[in-house]
């Protein structure tokens, strides 16, 4: 019988049980603390707690519910044992959507115009092209480049960043720190879709933010830890930048009394942009679980190395 | 020496004149009024003042500056001369911008995270897929078809409506009124692209927008008059319908103290959507000129019957 433990410390994992068994109903799934859960075998987790991981003496498999991992790779006592992510391929579709709706709300000054409207003001903006305006990516991997090509279907000139070389049709790449200053010279907009490791962590910093062109806006879907939001708001307040969408933050929810949400030049969304479906995390799980238990390559297994 | 005579009742045409003579410095340009202006052979307009064409005894041509054409055809006393518009390449893209930025807004339900940022308040969205959203485009011209082409693209359900019958790749088209009540009932967001005729005008009225899926959205980028704003402010109210995106009026611009900006369920936006650039209005009037004198076809001749 082989057993999953869902573990989370803030999360409730209380629907992902049935849509693991949706997929494989020879299984067994219970919750962390639970005394038949000691001798689970594979350990389904978001933000687990640090130190439960290894209280698991059984432990072959551990399994993200999202793309990122960085949740799980905090926990200082990760054990040696495989960890894989859910890659959702709806997901990539709506990271662009969400991605794609910021790209236009900002080409055609949407943020003016609703600002506009609370004033009863009639102004026709600019009509500028989207091959005039320069979106640089921040990570490449199968969601950024995703996105990038979606913004390149969009008529927008798309420029790339990722940490190893990638060549990607219609789109100017960029890769490592040496390469940051001559990407970000030729950025209008740019969109952060990197994964969190110690590489990434602060990396959208004043100095970073400063090489943008002058009235960049930041669209932010990758983790509230790559940026320093002191910094933003200075080139904010200081007019370098022209706005931003922030849709991650260090710590979820932001309180109700941050003032991040008050601020006139920010748009912020609660953590959005791309869901992975339960019934996708369900079936992923349950697939990497059978072919955990027939000795096979597990699907999107996380180089931990790596973070 | 052919003579052009710049013609509007509401609208700057100054620019206009550079513009054209960029593309062809061998013609005179005037506006209406002045003296030299009354044997002009040539007439480039924006709502004109009824009548006004009539007193110009060597017309030969009558150019608009816009794809829509209502706003010269509504002159009762509109000569027996040929009539073009301008079919800009870019702006059938700008407006699938427009559009696509709607679509999204109501999809991922911006309006409701955007509302709850002025509250503080962190609550994540349903994530619905595209393909679970059907939209509706009116009106399936050269503009509307490539409006239905990006949003396929973008994943939704996209279906459309025109008087004649039109082949589009992927989308279900309907035509003719009779079609109408089938094309409606399968649509969550409607956009009404469609140009002003007599049988266009008032046609999204109340038993139209009733027979909308419920909650349904509308992206209004037509012609003022084809909204009967009273049948949407009641399907609003009475919650059949959940917003709109409201970019033409009857009376533009919309007077700042006019109730609809305030309307917590309607964007009001300036007439924006897709503007010619007078670079290409230059162009393609002057080409025009130039096929006239030649007796070659013309650009871009409406059918006046039609209107």
């Amino acid at each position: 019988m082989t057993k999953l433990v869902l573990i989370s410390s803030d999360y409730d994992m209380s629907p992902l049980g049935p849509a693991i068994l949706a997929a494989a109903p020879e299984l067994q799934v219970h919750h962390f603390g639970a005394p038949e859960a000691d001798d689970a075998q594979v350990a389904v987790c978001w933000n687990p707690p640090a130190g439960a991981l290894r209280t698991l003496p059984n432990l072959r498999l551990v399994h993200g519910i999202a793309a990122g991992v960085d949740n799980i790779l905090r926990d200082p006592h990760f054990p040696a044992v495989p960890l894989c992510r859910v890659v959702d391929p709806y997901q990539a579709r709506a990271m662009s959507e969400f991605v794609m709706w910021g790209a236009l709300h900002f080409h055609r000054q949407f943020d003016q115009v609703l600002a506009n409207q609370r004033n009863g003001l009639w102004q026709v903006p600019d009509q500028k092209r989207a091959s005039d305006c320069a979106i640089g990516v921040m990570g490449l991997g199968e969601i950024g480049a995703r996105v990038a090509d979606d913004l390149l279907h969009a008529g927008f000139t798309v420029r790339g960043w990722a940490r190893s070389v990638k060549v990607l049709a219609g789109i100017h790449t960029f890769s490592g720190r040496d390469a940051l200053p001559a990407f970000l010279s030729g950025v209008d907009i740019l969109v952060c879709l990197l994964p969190l490791t110690t590489e990434t962590r602060g990396l959208l910093n004043a100095d970073v933010l400063g090489q943008l062109r002058p009235g960049a806006k930041l669209i932010h879907v990758g983790r509230g830890e790559h940026l320093v939001m002191d910094a933003l708001l200075a080139a904010l307040s200081g007019g370098h930048m022209g706005g931003a969408i922030i849709d991650v933050f260090p710590n979820e929810p932001l309180p109700a009394d941050d003032p991040l949400w008050r601020h006139p030049k920010l748009i912020v969304t609660p953590h959005m942009a791309a869901i992975s479906s339960l019934e996708t995390i369900g079936l992923q799980v349950a697939q990497n679980v059978r072919r955990l238990l027939r000795g096979e390559p597990l699907n999107n297994q996380v180089d931990v190395g790596q973070h």
